[in-house]
């Protein structure tokens, strides 16, 4: 599979690539351990700080190596990876490597200690913010403290969970910014 | 614009129409005026009850009709509606009325004062579940109390904003089904 050469990106851009709505990955490691999960839930929260909020199931193994490092990536995949993205949404990381399973590939990230996914042309490292309504709704306020964006990836090919094991892929690009205020860009 | 004709539509399956992320309307009703804003930051948060996360600036008009009422519907456009996507997003409900700005039709809802938008295939009535983190986040925890959609929509093409002006359409559908755990469908 593909890996991509990524830029530092503006944390003030993130939502070009998140509030589409993807099916993304969650990278995290603990004590030695890593992992990968798939997850939809998800929403942009705040520019600056670059807020992103999420809902991760306490069914998932990956649960307890992101609450108790509260750090995560968020690895976002394209088209050419959905049966990758869907292997790791159908089994659990508690006795198999889903890298090396999945042949997804480690990068190291700047400032989490969560690995990066290589094949995936964008990741953004987490660091936990707010907690406070984990334990309620498993819901997760993040901070986006570095984020990583291949410059060559003009129009990715996101995939967007429907359920019932379907996906719509993102298609066309249409530009009304001409219809825009300004200040609303 | 087309109306859509639409049937009564199950709760706990309404991530088909939200999880992938579409820009969605929101409409809302306080002592007799009506509003409508564009909003894309939000999540699906649970299957039951049929729990949607969403961040609504107290910067709109709206915000208050919302949180006053504790109410809203939330209207998924497709591509043919995207002028207006836009055209309501940018600007205020304060001296306009933006059905008619927009020529978007007011159908009465089921159980909340709040209309639903006609020319939209998908409107869902949400009822305030939750107010704790609208003075943090401008954090909206819904309910959605009854769903509405057109069956004879099969692959709406939604739009999803990707910031500066340009939105996503929803492209290919992709059915992976088989490569899924029945349980995990």
């Amino acid at each position: 599979m593909k890996k991509y050469t990524k830029h530092d990106y503006p944390l003030e851009q993130i939502r070009r690539h998140l509030e589409t709505g993807p099916i993304v990955l969650v990278s995290s490691a603990w004590k030695g351990e890593t992992n990968i999960m798939t997850m939809g839930w998800h929403m942009m929260m705040e520019f600056t700080p670059a807020l992103f909020g999420c809902i991760i199931s306490n069914a998932n193994h990956s649960f307890e190596l992101i609450r108790k490092s509260g750090e995560c990536v968020i690895n976002v995949p394209t088209a050419d990876l959905a049966e990758a993205v869907v292997g790791v949404g159908n089994c659990t990381g508690g006795k198999i490597d889903k890298f090396e399973k999945f042949e997804l590939t480690k990068a190291p990230a700047k400032i989490v200690n969560a690995p990066m996914i290589a094949e995936c042309y964008a990741n953004f490292e987490c660091r936990l913010y707010d907690g406070s309504r984990i334990e309620k709704y498993n819901f997760f306020v993040w901070e986006v403290v570095k984020a990583h964006v291949a410059p060559a990836v003009k129009h990715p090919k996101t995939i967007h969970y429907k359920g019932e094991g379907e996906f719509r892929v993102a298609g066309d690009t249409i530009d009304l910014a001409g219809k825009f205020k300004p200040e609303y860009l």
